[in-house]
C-alpha cells in the first residue's frame, strides 16, 4: 500500500508493541518487525533510537525513530489518514488522549501488581485492577467501543494490554468478565477483529511468559 | 477576540495551571480563572469536571471540561490555530508529545524530591533533577527553544514548572544556571516574553508557599 519504509523494534509479548502492530494492521501498512533481545542485550539501533528509555517499541519511518507506543499510534493516525482512529473533533481527541494516558498510567502497573503478589497483597492488587477497569467502563458509557461506534485510538491503546489479562486472571483467580461485564464484552468484540486476532499472541504462551517472570520474582 | 466561554479551574501556584494560562495568553484568549480551595475543599464543579483525578487545572470551553494540563494546551492549539504552538509536521508533533510527556513524568517529581529531603537524600535528589534538565538540554540541541526558533508547545509545558525553580535552588543550595547553562539561558529568554512575564507568579511568594509545604512535611 505504501512506499514508506517501516521498521518496528519489537518484543513479541510487549503490550506496547502489540498496540503499534494492531494500528499498523488497521491502516494496512507493511512493516518489518525486528525482535529485540530484551533480557540478553538490546540492539545498538534500539539504544540509539530511544536513548531516554531504551525500550521497545520504536517505529522507524524512513529511518526516523518515533518512540513511546501511544505516541506512535497517534503518529500513525496523523500520517496515514484512513481508516481514522482518532475522533475528528478537537474535543473528542482531547478525551481520547486523556483516556489513553489514564490507561498508560494505570492498567499495566495494576496488572503487574497482580502477578507480583500473593495473599492479602494480591487481594488488594485485584481490587485496584478491577477499579481501574470499572473507571474504563464508565468512559465507554453505553457505546460499543471507546471511540463510539467504531474501533479507534483508545481501543487500540487498551487492546494490546488485554494480551496479559488471561495471565492476570490465572494468577489472581478471578474472571474479568464477571467483575466487569462491559469490558468483558468489549474484549470479545475486539478479538473478532482481523487486526486484533492476527496480532494478539496465544494466551497460553503469555501465561508461560508471566510464569517465568513470577519465578524470577520468587513468587512461584 | 473570541465569543467562546472559557473558564479555568485554577490554583495560583500550580505549575500545571500556569502552563494553561500561558497558552491562553499566547493565543490572546480571554478567560475567567476560578481559584480553587485546594486544601480547604474543592468545588463541586471541579469534582464533577475531573472525577478521575479531582485536580486543577480544568478548562471549561462552553461548559465542556478538558482535563490534564498538557492535554489542555494541546486542545487549545488545535482549537485556536494562531499562533501555532505545535510543529506543522506529524514527526515534529510526535517529538513534541514525547518531550512534553518526559517533562510531565520527571520534572515536578524530581523537583519535589528536592524540597522534601535533607542531607544525603537531598544530594541525590539534586543530582536526579540536574540529570533530568541535562536530558532536556540535549533535546533542545543548539536551538533557542524546544520548538526551534519559536516558543512553542514544549516550552509552554516546561515554563510553568520553572515557577518553582527558585524554590528548588533555595532548598537545595545550588544554581540551575551554573549546572545547566543552556536551560538557564532558555529560562531568561522565556521570562522576557509577555505571556510568561504576565503569568508566572512572584518567585518570593512561590518560595513562601514551598516553605509552608516543607513545614507541613516536617522538613523545616
Amino acid at each position: 500500500m505504501s512506499k514508506d519504509d517501516l521498521v518496528l523494534l519489537d518484543f513479541w509479548v510487549s503490550p506496547f508493541s502489540l498496540r503499534v502492530k494492531i494500528a499498523l494492521e488497521e491502516k494496512g501498512l507493511s512493516y518489518v518487525a525486528r525482535e529485540e533481545d530484551i533480557f540478553g542485550g538490546k540492539s545498538d539501533l534500539l539504544l540509539k533510537s530511544n536513548p531516554i528509555y531504551e525500550k521497545v517499541p520504536v517505529l522507524l519511518h524512513n529511518g526516523k525513530p518515533i518512540v513511546e507506543s501511544a505516541n506512535i499510534v497517534y503518529y500513525i493516525d496523523e500520517t496515514w489518514a484512513s481508516p481514522r482512529l482518532l475522533p475528528a473533533c478537537a474535543y473528542g481527541r482531547s478525551r481520547a488522549r486523556f483516556w489513553a494516558d489514564f490507561i498508560d498510567k494505570k492498567v499495566f502497573d495494576a496488572g503487574s501488581s497482580i502477578w507480583k503478589s500473593k495473599g492479602e497483597e494480591l487481594e488488594s492488587a485485584k481490587k485496584e485492577f478491577i477499579d481501574v477497569l470499572k473507571k474504563l467502563e464508565g468512559a465507554m458509557g453505553g457505546k460499543d467501543y471507546f471511540g463510539g461506534d467504531e474501533f479507534g485510538f483508545v481501543d487500540i491503546v487498551l487492546i494490546g494490554l488485554v494480551a496479559w489479562f488471561d495471565a492476570y486472571e490465572k494468577c489472581g483467580g478471578f474472571k474479568i468478565e464477571e467483575e466487569c461485564p462491559k469490558i468483558g464484552s468489549w474484549i470479545k468484540k475486539c478479538k473478532k477483529r482481523e487486526s486484533v486476532a492476527k496480532i494478539l499472541p496465544n494466551p497460553q504462551q503469555v501465561c508461560e511468559f508471566v510464569g517465568m517472570l513470577r519465578k524470577g520474582h520468587g513468587i512461584e
